[in-house]
């Protein structure tokens, strides 16, 4: 992993340069935002005459933010994240400068200096650049497709495996699939790059996609990482070197449909809600179909008892289904806004969420009933 | 103290009543907020003619609420307030119908029932009603006279004395005093009311504080308790049974000034909070005053340093004072959107912050400033 920062013989600590504080802000918040853990040893600042680009790491992850600047002397150097990122946030002037004095980083703006001290860019580990792009989506496309898929992640670190986000590519699409062995989402994008396959940590991609524009975001991977590469900023992470289920996975989409539902998603979804005081302690509801609706209906020997009706297109035979109902509100959520189809399949196989293609994607989401 | 709730013989479990889920939402969430500890036993509703009132203790206060509701049949019942205060919240129905049904208190709106257990009232301790007021002040004054003042409090249980905001009257004024030995608030306001003098909790008063209106608060008190009366709601509060250093307040407040700054508070509020970042382990930063300008400085052995200037009014001797900086913004805060005096003393005398009278009232804020 070769550090790509700029030539050392070039980094002499001669950085000068003028930018927005807001800028600067943005920048510095994104930075804390988007990598996951701590940034190790520090933020390295490199003022080249593309401007102002800011680059932290915390090993498994690095990220490289440009943004524009007025650069009156190139260099680079490194200090701590968060004192600037606090600095630069609470300034309320428009414009702040940034030079090397002696042992400092010194902002400057009208009535106020701010020293930070300079750290050793020779104990900095490097951000190295990720993998060239083999492709690249639409960035809501990316957007809505990972924040439906990573919901389905488990975020305990005991089991990796169900930590990812299985990414694979093949006929003309990018697909994303995540379980967490209790529901499992996979959604689906139009592709034309090269191929990819790999499992990487569905945290940082979900905290990533939150934050994602309309514009393009390319992808691109080796054997050891991901990268993705969005307006002139880049992130990448460590691939998650584990065997993924994908055998159990693809039996699992083979629906065998009992009953099917189709109703307004978020009209589900609040139902949901309002049960959930009285979801009891094993926090389940209980969804069963009707002629024309859905029943939602859940009970605590202690707490009382919800029973609420929501207006349903049914066909096929129901019984009365039980669910985590926090697993019933993140399957729904992708799916605000418009329909969803819920198929219930026989016994405690999982029930299967689909809707319309949304932003140029199609989702699937499964969760597993429990028993009554 | 004697439960002022109706009179038993009509508490038969009868209630039936159609209320806005909106303002049962706003009243239950206000209960929710008001009341310190959680509500022993639950909620009281009484439903008589003037409406539905909510009742609420945790042994230290008593809390009641008055709302608007058409009642179809009187009564008073008892249920849990988590879980009616979720119901009603997440309801997006207009209007909710409460009814008594076996042992539930039954909510129903349009294709929605959610069933409360109802509790046994014999077990409930009673809301007492607070003792007759004394005068009374206007709500936006008491607004701003509890919030600056409960901000000297302290919030450590271990000496109850400092946790107490002191309450006296005389010569047509009503004061409020706290402190927590470190700095040390006092506000005066018109009172025309009977005799008050006593202390009572800081952080209850503060919390409905927060929410009052512009209407007029009435207060009284007998030798247990405060009681506060706005709209058509009250708030009891147990005093606390401690005797407050009175004579040292007095002498705490005799001022004498070695150099007096006049400026605006949110610039120098500002400047404190960009200094934070590096005001080292102890959290400090140093005030000095130069002809013109009031200079913030701030400098951590290994987080670098800060210099600010702030346009001020200047008179008098001044050498560099060091404060903690949050107690610098919680004396600053209440004097925010107008310009605030600090009159700064020899040694260790506490510096005084004051302001123009805003809202009718007239405030003093101390701050012991600490070794450089």
């Amino acid at each position: 992993m070769r550090p790509v920062l700029s030539d050392p013989l070039a980094s002499v600590l001669l950085v000068d340069l003028t930018a927005p504080a807001a800028v600067l802000a943005n920048a510095t918040t994104e930075a804390t935002r988007l990598l996951p853990g701590p940034a190790l040893g520090g933020v390295l600042l490199t003022a080249t005459g593309d401007g102002l680009a800011l680059a932290v790491t915390d090993r498994e992850h690095g990220l490289r933010l440009s943004r524009a600047a007025l650069v009156h002397e190139d260099g680079e150097v490194l200090v701590a994240l968060r004192p600037l990122a606090e600095t630069v946030r609470a300034l309320d002037a428009g414009q702040v400068r940034l030079t090397v004095e002696g042992s400092r980083l010194a902002l400057r703006a009208p009535g106020a200096r701010f020293g930070l001290p300079l750290l050793d860019r020779e104990l900095h580990p490097g951000v190295p650049e990720p993998p060239p792009a083999a492709g690249s989506v639409p960035g809501s496309a990316l957007r809505a497709a990972v924040e439906a898929v990573a919901s389905a992640a488990s975020r305990e670190d005991a089991l990796p495996i169900f930590t990812g986000l299985r990414l694979w590519t093949g006929d003309g699409t990018l697909t994303l699939l995540a379980t967490d062995r209790y529901r499992m989402a996979m959604a689906t994008l139009a592709w034309s790059g090269e191929r990819l396959d790999l499992l990487a940590p569905a945290g940082v991609l979900s905290g990533l996609a939150r934050r994602l524009g309309e514009g393009p975001v390319a992808l691109g991977a080796d054997s050891d990482r991901l990268g993705l590469r969005w307006d002139r900023d880049w992130l990448g992470t460590a691939l998650l070197a584990v065997p993924f289920p994908d055998e159990r996975a693809r039996q699992l989409m083979r629906v065998e449909p009992s009953g099917v539902v189709e109703l307004e998603a978020d009209a589900l979804a609040a139902a949901v809600r309002r049960a959930t005081p009285f979801a009891g302690p094993r926090g389940t509801v209980t969804l069963s179909a009707w002629d024309g609706e859905l029943r939602v209906h859940s009970s605590d020997p202690h707490g009382g008892e919800s029973e609420q009706s929501v207006k349903a297109s049914v066909s096929g035979a129901h019984g009365g289904f039980v669910y985590q109902a926090r697993y019933l509100l993140d399957a729904l959520r992708p799916f605000g806004g418009g329909s969803v189809r819920i198929e219930q399949q026989e016994g405690l196989r999982p029930t299967v969420f689909t809707g319309g293609p949304g932003e140029g994607v199609t989702l699937t989401y499964l969760v597993v009933p429990m028993r009554a």
